[in-house]
């Protein structure tokens, strides 16, 4: 397949920086331009090579696009799309990296123009870091990248973004988008809320005499990691993920009140099965996908 | 203060040879026996040099001590103390090393002649590992260890104890056993059964043809991480420290429900409050306590 023309990418932090240097490290890329609200971070990922030029004006960048990369907070989606309906070229091909995906295409529907050259994906990929400074081109290698197409995407753009994203390094998977919410509440959603939460429990415990973190070792900061992300970001991805995230918390409070349950009972049988049903589960997923996670 | 003649670490493991082996990197012990009940472990540790001796009769072993450890599962604490209380010279001082402590005094009083004499203590440390061959004299340094007398305590014996934990290089705290107990299960034993409960309720959701804990990347490793420990273990403890936990799974349902409700009723402010809230406690937490863990 031909080389990208001109890559747009919006939101040039971790994520969209580091597709613009990994397609660039594979030489599939002519020119990536970078948009965004921040002069000094799109300077300095003009400064690094991780875009070529920048502009603050998304409808001028998008008009000589032939692919559109959104990699911003969901609740930017909505302005952003509407910012380049009437600019995209015919044939330009959109895609995103958010973490919830019904949400996303469901803007792209309301607003774009051609919604079936939207393809919407999610990357599972990260680090603690942000901002063009902390992309890199290896960021995505062996990773999962999740495309999630309607019934009525555009074939060929949904070939152009999955070669796109397999060009980034990462595993491509195609699935629903309500299959990619449910399961992504489960495994990150749920646990960034039960950590948030977990934290606030400890939080509210501390009197003026004594504080309960101070007892707090190892399993207490890898379990609590997760609640130290961003706020503003896992409002908006909670608040996206509404129903599928809801159900998630369903779930958990039916595992938790099960152990309530059973410490009230006093039935050690029941414990040490759900413990070691947990242990099990969780040493076999690791030994299988935890590899260079 | 007089170095220790002959310390009867019982259950040389991580923790009990750990302390035989920075007691023995002060200079502070003249002799350490293991008691155990695996052959091999206790070979292991005399070979290692974490013992100088070992025996699998806690009677023998005990009757020339002037200090005890036990470093067992809290469900042995019962049998060992009965299996000891004819045996311990006068003056001998008996400690612990046990995750919970109402439930380790409650057995020192029921069983032995001289309860005054057991000083309850839990050093916060640890690793994922176990056995003799795990143990290194470093493990307590800087590491806290809370030390939970009674008001019967014998004076000469709480000394010892305190002394004891600190020249293994812990920074020793005196509490009430009750609050020890609240508070570790607020930073420890509800992290635990909430990582036990997520990932039960991960596992249920697999089906034939999809596995959520594929979508799992490193936030849930690490929230996830603590759900590898030892099922018995866990068992154990959380049935020592029963109500703590039941008080502590109760208020972190409350919050649970606090961000569910929230959810529900699309309040972004007060997730973002909440999240806030959350990740700023934590960040605290972890510049002021986290070096060294």
């Amino acid at each position: 397949m031909n080389p990208i023309q001109h890559l747009v990418v919006i939101g040039t932090g971790l994520i969209g920086g580091s597709v613009s240097l990994a397609l660039k490290r594979a030489g599939v890329v002519h020119r990536v331009t970078g948009v965004g609200r921040s002069r000094e971070n799109l300077e300095l990922a003009q400064q690094l090579g991780v875009v070529d030029d920048w502009t603050h004006d998304v409808a001028r960048a998008v008009s000589s696009a032939d692919m559109v990369l959104l990699s911003v907070p969901m609740n930017a989606y909505e302005s952003l799309f509407a910012a380049m309906a009437d600019h995209l070229p015919v044939g330009c091909v959109v895609t995103d990296a958010g973490s919830t995906k019904q949400t996303a295409i469901a803007a792209a529907k309301q607003i774009l123009p051609n919604p079936e050259r939207f393809i919407a994906a999610h990357p599972i990929a990260g680090t603690e870091q942000s901002g063009a400074a902390a992309a890199f081109a290896e960021l995505f290698d062996q990773r999962l990248c999740i495309v999630t197409p309607e019934s009525d995407s555009d074939a060929a753009a949904l070939a152009r973004v999955k070669e796109m994203w397999q060009q980034t390094g990462s595993r491509v998977e195609v699935m629903s988008a309500s299959d990619h919410d449910e399961f992504l509440a489960s495994v990150s959603h749920l646990p960034h809320l039960a950590a948030f939460a977990l934290v606030n429990a400890v939080s509210k415990q501390a009197t003026e005499t004594q504080d309960p973190f101070r007892f707090a070792a190892g399993g207490f900061r890898d379990f609590t990691r997760i609640a130290s992300s961003s706020p503003e970001m896992w409002r908006d991805i909670a608040l996206c993920n509404r129903d599928a995230l809801l159900h998630q918390i369903e779930l958990f409070q039916v595992e938790l009140n099960g152990l309530r349950e059973a410490l009230l009972a006093d039935d050690d049988e029941r414990l040490l099965n759900e413990f070691g049903a947990a242990k099990e589960a969780r040493d076999n997923w690791l030994a299988k996908h935890g590899e260079g996670l």
